[in-house]
Order: C-alpha cells, then sequence, then structure tokens
C-alpha cells in the first residue's frame, strides 16, 4: 500500500497507549506526497465546489495543494485567537475540557460548496467543529477527506450520523 | 499588483500599533492563490533542490503546494511538542523569552538542498531558527521565500548578515 506504508506509528505519543500515525514520513518522500495529493485530486476533479477548507495545522499542507491543483480558494479553520478578522467561533469536546476553532466571518461567502481537508480522523470532534463553522457561514460541505481513519474511535460514525460525506485514503483498525 | 491588492490590513492585531498583514483573503481568492504558487514555481522550477521546509503553521500551505508542483519532498518545522519522533530543536527570541521550534532529526538527510517557505519574513527570528534547524541535519538552505516582506523590522538584513539567500514577493514598507 503506497500510502499505508511511508506512514509511520509512534507508540505511546502523545501519551501511553496511543499508537500515533505519524504523515511526516509520507510527506517528506517526494513519491508519497505525490501518490497522496493526486488520490485527492483524482476523488475531488469531477466534483462541483468553490473552496478547500484546511484545518489547523497538517491539514493545511494537503488543503493548500488541494485547492491550487483544482483551481479553488483556500481557507484555513483555526485554533481560537490566530485570525485577525471578525470569526465565527466553534467549542468541542476533548477528553478533559473543551477546545474552540474559528473561521473568518467572511471566508464563505452563502452557498459556497466546500471541500473540508485534515490529515487524519479520530474522534472526529475537530472535523465537525470545522463542519459547523463551514455551515454557520451558509456553505455547503461537500465532504470531508483526510490522509489517514481510525475507525476505532468512531469519527467516521460520528460525521455520517450529521449527514456529512466523509473519505479517507486509509484506515488503521485494529493495529 | 496582483498579490499585494489581495492582502488585508488589520490595524492593531494583536496588539496596538501592528499593521497586521493578512493573507488569508489572497489565498482564498482562486487567482490569488494561483498567481502567489505560481510566482513561487517560477522562481524555483529550474533550482536544484530535494526538499521544502514549511514553517508552522501558515507555510505549510504554500510550502505544501510548492513541493508538490516541483515533485520534491515537504519536512515541517514545527512548534516545540508537535512532532512525535526524535527532534532537533532551536530556540529563538520573542520581543518578551523566548520560544523553540522543532524537526525531526530524519527528516533531512545530509548533503539535500532545501527551500524554507513562510507566509511572512518580520524580524527573522523563526525563519533563522528553521534554518538552524535544516543546518544541524547537513541540509543546505538554498533560499529562503516568503510571500511578504516587512523590511522596517530588519528580518531580511538579519538573514543575509548570516549568509541567507532569501526572496519575498511583495514588500510592506513604511506604510
Amino acid at each position: 500500500m503506497p500510502i499505508k506504508s511511508r506512514i509511520r506509528t509512534i507508540p505511546d505519543w502523545p501519551k501511553k497507549g496511543i499508537m500515533f500515525r505519524d504523515i511526516t514520513t509520507l510527506l517528506k518522500d517526494p513519491e508519497g506526497l505525490k501518490i497522496c495529493v493526486e488520490d485527492f485530486i483524482k476523488r475531488y476533479k469531477n466534483k462541483k465546489f468553490d473552496l478547500v477548507v484546511g484545518i489547523d495545522s497538517r491539514g493545511f499542507i494537503l488543503g493548500g495543494v488541494l485547492a491550487y491543483a483544482l483551481g479553488k480558494g483556500f481557507v484555513p479553520v483555526r485554533k481560537k485567537g490566530k485570525l485577525p478578522a471578525e470569526t465565527e467561533s466553534q467549542e468541542y469536546q476533548l477528553e478533559y475540557g473543551t477546545d474552540t476553532v474559528e473561521i473568518h466571518k467572511d471566508a464563505i461567502k452563502k452557498g459556497q460548496r466546500v471541500i473540508v481537508i485534515d490529515d487524519l480522523l479520530a474522534t472526529g470532534g475537530t472535523s465537525l467543529a470545522a463542519i459547523k463553522l463551514v455551515k454557520k457561514l451558509g456553505g455547503k460541505v461537500i465532504e470531508a477527506g483526510f490522509i489517514v481513519d481510525l475507525p476505532d474511535l468512531g469519527g467516521g460514525k460520528k460525521l455520517k450520523k450529521e449527514g456529512i460525506n466523509y473519505y479517507a485514503q486509509v484506515a488503521f483498525e485494529g493495529e
């Protein structure tokens, strides 16, 4: 599997019991980056949409490429306090406590069609918060695209339950 | 000026007296993103290099595109504590206190040639720290590329003094 075999697994990071899937080994390899980007291009080149929304910060890498390659605009969803103009905010649950993501209020026009990109789908908390931000601005999320899905953590089910299409290039399940 | 006119200035952000140059308005416009990326492609397509290093986190957007478009690998330099494998660290001065950036120790092989990309050159602290990380791993920085230069803040002079070539698409000076 040309994508999966290039992803490095770091056991017990950031804490004991977590198998961290590290995409930096995929992206530093020119062939790995190319395969990964072209898989997204193939999937989205015939879809009708206006913007790619990338999630802070690994979602910026692939999100930016996809927007450029398909002639769309790129919009960042960022952690709280990072965007300088007027923002819309969305809180989401973490294991302990909450976190907040933001988007510029003028980043998406009503009715614009959006692909949301991040590197990894785990519990789906951040992705769903980003999707809610797009919807708050009147945008329509066509699909959320990821490099890696961790189905054991239930993010995909959560997105489906909210009526959101999602796509992941590879999955690590029961590993 | 097709790039400059698409960059939004936010006065007094993140604090009074700062004129913040916001590239999100440039990147959300498909034509703006295209012009910006193609300017970097034109500059670097005939240069001999192996990797694009993007600086956390706005440097990931253009850095990822450039790496893909020119068939190179992409390597992130990140804020402290974000990279899962063994890292090299570099501290740098802030106005008050210090900050640290990191790179994976195995991200660059000795002798590899690198373009460092970030969105904005201000005092040059982060860029120079990123460049030092590349050098610590035995990489050679061919050039540091930015969308925006703020010459009044002296980053360009600092890079030149260290013998680093740099390039910026636009400059805001005395504005």
